[in-house]
């Protein structure tokens, strides 16, 4: 554990806190914020001091540049409060460089590293009774850094900003849900910006999963452009296929989120023993597999939900079912990171961040 | 000519403009603004009452959705004033058609049409001091809708705002530029959004433009994401290639963006009498037509450059060059498109649009 000090991030309280307001037994996904944010300023070729302050609205240029071209990247993370009170993260180093990633495929600065973990530590001491304990609570964390250069020529922007604000979140997804495989629309091209946590790689697949939601499915598996053959990940999370004991996911590639909760699931997957096939999947053999028995599960993975089991997924025009089985991956699976995640038990990794 | 009426519209007038401050011979494309801006927000599923203000700085929650998730749509197009000083759009209805075909893909809600027309009007009644007369003289303007909801789950917003604002412009591209045939990145995929004017598509250019910009070419010709054979088009403009005679265009496609400057050269050329094949085009093609001499020209199409000539291009490592050539298509169908926009000609499509 590092030594996390603050002296450099100028910091303004709010007066009383918001938090007494908050019905945290019935909370949006993402409406709610805590009493703070963090900012960071990018001028002059350099990050200015960051800052914290109460959580508010800002003013913006019409002319500022994430609202014409979409320059702009973010992460999502969260904390846990384990009972003893302390505040945790988990792989906050992955979200770091991820966001770095992010944002030098879409010709934006990195991000300090200790202004990062400095910025999110103070934030997170400051608001610390919104990251509420209890397995399945937590505090959805979103950094993010936007365009705000007040110019419309189509060239990257000379000034940005960093944010990180924070959303108390229950567990969602509690449901099986079920998905379509993607046959007509993609989310990404090779070359493209699919790897990243580019903005506009998600406003793209809003009407796509709107169209599948209306024929009552929850989320879409993308496959890839070119082909339509391999399955690649849904809109937010990746995702992963137990044919008989084995699980398959797909490789991570230019056209795919490098998740933080499929990595670490691939690991705990190994750790118990389970035999984890990294590699291409077609359409094709998953439809076979359904057919002969041998599909298992699927589940998606990704940090709002940790892991979502599929219930069933439609691919030309077919439904598919999956069987309901007992001792499935995904709960085991799913237990097994929220018990790291809460300081439940050991983590052989380091991955718990202590703020 | 329709009557253009505006009684829907509030206006609020700046006390004394700021147009006296701006140099009109050194201006930045994109940097100076109008005196006054058109907004109209939508709220509990419907647009509510337009508004022009004097152009300001907007408040915004940084959990607005078009931070994070790049739902953003946007219109480029000109006004032109003609020696009496008569201001004119040129094909409106093109850009209205279009700025709704692409707030569609990403499940956004379309614009009123009179709401457009009128809203354009009469902001162009009150800034019109802004458009200068002189051919190349003109003013940009930009509508945009960008999704308000302050929530961060990654869905369509309940809440957009649609605003216009104006830029005043010189031409620019003057000189003929050199570009670079993507070989690696790309633009956008089947299935995708390339065909709309998203936020998002741009913002993934900037990358690998500046990568090309660092080694002395000022724009790339995207390829399809598929293979890298076929030519697409650039940036911010369709291209056209003359193999001896003939120009030739990249069809329409969900990876191209309809350019109404595309449609206008085609029609212009075969007023003209010269061949247009709409059709696809591949690398290995135009590489062939350079060597064997039958190339003769390569510009870009787009609202702010309306032609951009092109010098050379390079793929493979190799560049070629194009040849300086008299009576080239490039300086005849532009000078053709800038009187109809000027009003310095027969307008035989009915393509001006009278303010
Ligand atoms: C497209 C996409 N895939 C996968 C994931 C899962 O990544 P992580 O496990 O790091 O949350 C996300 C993010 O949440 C995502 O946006
Ligand atoms: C990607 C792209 N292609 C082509 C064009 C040209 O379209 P238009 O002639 O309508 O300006 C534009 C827009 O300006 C564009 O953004």
């Amino acid at each position: 554990m590092t030594e996390h000090t603050s002296h450099e991030i100028d910091v303004e309280k709010l007066e009383t806190s918001k938090i007494n307001a908050v019905n945290f037994d019935n909370l949006t996904f993402g409406r709610t914020f805590t009493d703070h944010m963090f900012i960071c300023d990018f001028e002059n070729d350099e990050w200015q001091t960051p800052r914290i302050i109460p959580y508010q609205a800002m003013t913006m240029e019409p002319s500022a540049r994430v609202f014409h071209y979409g320059q702009a990247v973010f992460e999502g993370m969260k904390a846990y409060k384990d009972k003893d009170g302390k505040v945790w993260l988990f792989r906050p180093e992955d979200n770091y460089n991820r966001i770095n990633k992010s944002a030098a495929r879409l010709a934006m600065p990195e991000f300090p590293k200790d202004y990062f973990f400095k910025g999110l530590t103070k934030l997170l001491q400051i608001d610390s009774a919104w990251v509420k304990p209890g397995k399945g609570n937590s505090l959805y964390i979103r950094p993010f850094i936007i365009a705000t250069d007040p110019a419309i020529s189509a060239s990257p922007s000379s000034n940005y900003r960093f944010m990180i604000i924070c959303s108390p979140a229950k567990a969602y997804y509690t449901d099986k849900i079920k998905v379509l495989v993607a046959e007509k629309y993609s989310r990404s091209a090779s070359g493209g910006v699919g790897f990243a946590k580019a903005a506009g790689n998600y406003a793209a697949q809003f009407y796509p999963t709107s169209l599948a939601q209306k024929r009552g499915f929850q989320q879409v598996i993308w496959t890839d452009a070119a082909t339509h053959e391999r399955l690649e990940e849904a809109g937010t999370m990746n995702v992963f296929f137990r044919i008989n004991d084995t699980l398959i996911t797909a490789p991570i590639s230019d056209r795919i989120l490098d998740g933080v909760t499929r990595r670490s699931i691939i690991q705990l997957a190994e750790d118990n023993g389970i035999t984890v096939d990294v590699r291409p999947i077609t359409v094709v053999e998953l439809k076979e597999a359904s057919r002969n028995g041998s599909l298992k599960e699927i589940f998606g993975a990704g940090t709002a939900a940790v892991i979502s089991p599929i219930s069933a997924f439609e691919h030309g025009e077919e439904l598919f079912e999956l069987p309901n089985i007992e001792n499935s991956y995904a709960d085991s699976l799913k237990d097994n990171m929220l018990n790291i995640q809460h300081n439940l038990t050991e983590d052989k990794h380091g991955w718990r961040y202590g703020i």
